[in-house]
């Protein structure tokens, strides 16, 4: 048993690492079976560690994910709650334009509150709600915003701007954009 | 050659066709092998008709698209320029969340101005540009707003979304919130 353990275990660390590869090199659309070819294993024993491609996604960015949720910590002691909330949302959509398929990843809709979950886009939302909530509760942004609708803008401009050959700039005024509104008569209800 | 001629126009049909299908069924990652399949060619004859990913979808959403710019032309006509654009943009973000496949379509990064190009991307940019300065003109919207930007804003939202259960409604909250602003410090500089 042990043995099969160990083999298990290289397997996975082995297979980790040419996704890792793969994913940075061609996005979320990354071959699983390139990935086993690689790895020098069958597709099977690809799909035993990661059932989804999601799964195996989820894994490849468990770091990542991991220094954005700590950073969300960090930033809940700054003094300014708007400017916290929004320099955390633009080192997401930063983190998301640098790293191929993490906007992919992110897209996956969270599940219900009720149900234990720990894909990277339930883990990101509960990171950056408290910072939400603090802007919320100093009137530094309006009472109905959401992290979800935050994420979604987010996520979708990391997104629709990957295939550009520069995505930064455009992102970026994407960004600006979302947190400003069109202007003028921003308060109707359009 | 006449023979040839219809013989390829024929191909060309039937295997706009099942992209079509295949396109609505599984989105703008349909695969290319499997369309030449259930077409009855190869796949060499579907490259020679659409030798890129981009040029089979631009061709399954070329009426959509017509659409979506004639609708562009009726709002010039209307009196309220910015309620007549965010109209506009309601409706492009509910064509792309009712055809899978067209946000990705449109994401791809339109040409410079003066490289003569029939993507839908820049057709759909072209269509939206007067509606933006138009409202720009009557002061109804920032000055600086551009029909790229809320294109980047459109089509991320539609993709951010594409992978929910029921994405009308949170799609319908995160475009409510770029037109508003995250709210009371909207015109401060984030």
């Amino acid at each position: 048993m042990t043995g099969h353990r160990s083999d298990a275990r290289r397997n996975y660390t082995r297979i980790l690492a040419v996704a890792e590869a793969e994913v940075a090199a061609r996005g979320a659309q990354a071959s699983l079976e390139q990935i086993a070819r690689t790895a020098g294993v069958g597709s099977a024993t690809v799909r035993r560690h990661f059932p989804t491609r999601k799964a195996l996604l989820e894994a490849v960015f468990q770091q990542r994910i991991l220094a954005l949720c700590e950073r969300a910590g960090t930033l809940r002691g700054e003094p300014d709650s708007r400017s916290a909330l929004t320099q955390w949302l633009r080192e997401l959509l930063a983190y998301s334009l640098a790293a191929r398929g993490l906007a992919d990843a992110l897209s996956y809709q969270p599940l219900q509150d009720d149900v234990p979950d720990s894909s990277c886009s339930t883990a990101i939302a509960k990171a950056g709600a408290p910072l939400v909530q603090s802007a919320i509760d100093a009137r530094a942004i309006r009472a109905d915003v959401t992290i979800d609708d935050l994420l979604t803008l987010i996520v979708g401009i990391a997104l629709a701007t990957e295939n550009f050959t520069d995505p930064a700039v455009p992102a970026d005024r994407a960004f600006r954009l979302a947190l400003s509104g069109l202007g003028p008569a921003s308060d109707r209800e359009d």
